[in-house]
């Protein structure tokens, strides 16, 4: 299971502060922490508020890799701001995200084609999110045949069903993981699969039990990765637990450990 | 999801004692505190050491119906005991379990019948438990065909694919869960599952993060019941959440009292 840390991301204040007066003291805490937690991405996301956001992308990706060799995972909606990121990388890099609409396809793929980096495409549209996985499906083949076009290696196509709150959106939560468990099956070597896991527990009281249930679930449907907060233990436990049971790491009595320091 | 507490069982010593010593208390005070936790049937075990076995089983289930108006689970490898309990049982019982061998079949599936008694089914026979999903349906199948044989209601056949300690059987775990999925597909209606999940975690350091991993995970696959500690509260909320998000039931905020009090 590969965990990509969700925190250093300009929707919290901090880190919306930190961005906006160039401070780079709580991205690179949050680097480390989220590292300690049992990241092994990093999401980079200058937030809504950055003024120029291709700029703030640079300085947050400069300053997190002051301190950290995580690979980064760069989530804006501006594909510029992911390209400035991407050229100065040090380590192949994630672009979070691109949806199944041809002229963003024809932007994004290429990209990270040239820059060796992995992509989360998105089973939408500019119409929205579908309600059950049939047509969430639809959107998935057209990421895979894009894959195919474009010539980014299957296994660097993290297709992302999208999760809502389970307290407004019930109806999606079965239909995301019949759709994990389907695009493991739409090519070989099959294409990934990433959550953005926390929107499953939106405003519900205890978020910690819904993301962490949520999340065994989904790897039991072929999860391959999630953005989740990283420093959540019971979540990483969760993670790590779910691994050992699907048999994809080798049981030791320290197997939470293991996967932390991995 | 159904949950069947574990803890009325001769193994346990405060329950061999008591039943040794006919005193009711034990199990009367374990019958309500199972039911508060959220068990939704009693598991009554004489245990090994009971002399005779059918004189108590018959004062078990006495006791606990003294105290409870919970569904009784009556688990024993002899047929006499569990159909003397089934003769005095005021509710529809669950008999734990019958092998896919011939000759017990044919003892007890009839016997579940006339006792309008549900059945756990275990894909082994003298030979042992299978390692891969496959075999495991092989017996599945021949369950599946004594209940149409005898006239078993479908709902009324549990099938338990045997899940084994993770720390020495590893590779069982998902094969447990595929399993799982493809029973559930083996006739209309469907059989329902059930696992000893208690068992996935013999002899871990972390057993109830286990139990609650694979409890979520199985659930996914299609987990219609499990015998647990059901005074586990962390597994009975995984439980009750894995319930929410396969839309099983409406969510509310405090959907885990609404899932205990059933």
């Amino acid at each position: 299971m590969i965990i990509i840390g969700e925190r250093i991301n300009g929707m919290f204040k901090d880190i919306g502060k930190a961005v906006q007066e160039r401070d780079p003291k709580p991205l690179q805490e949050w680097a480390k922490k989220q590292e300690e937690g049992g990241a092994h991405y990093l999401d980079i996301n200058t937030g809504p508020s950055a003024d120029n956001r291709v700029e703030a992308m640079k300085w947050m990706v400069e300053v997190v890799q002051e301190v950290s060799d995580t690979p980064l995972c760069l989530d804006s909606t501006d594909f510029d701001a992911i390209e400035a990121g991407l050229e100065i990388c040090k380590k192949p890099a994630m672009i979070n995200s691109c949806p199944a609409e041809r002229p963003k396809i024809e932007r994004v793929f290429p990209m990270a084609v040239k820059h060796n980096a992995a992509l989360i495409g998105l089973t939408m549209n500019e119409k929205g999110i579908p309600k059950d996985a049939e047509n969430r499906l639809a959107f998935a083949m057209e990421l895979v045949a894009a894959a195919d076009e474009f010539g980014l290696p299957m296994e660097d196509l993290y297709i992302d069903p999208l999760i809502l709150p389970v307290n407004v959106a019930q109806d999606h939560s079965p239909e995301v993981l019949e759709t994990i468990r389907q695009i493991k099956m739409l090519a070989n070597p099959a294409p990934r699969t990433v959550l953005g896991l926390s929107n499953v527990s939106q405003k519900a009281p205890d978020r910690s039990l819904i993301n962490k249930t949520y999340m065994a679930m989904a790897m039991t449907a072929g999860l391959d990765a999630a953005i989740v907060d990283a420093n959540d233990d019971d979540l990483i436990e969760a993670a790590a637990t779910a691994d050992i049971l699907l048999n994809k790491n080798v049981y030791c009595d320290s197997y939470v450990k293991v996967f932390k320091s991995r």
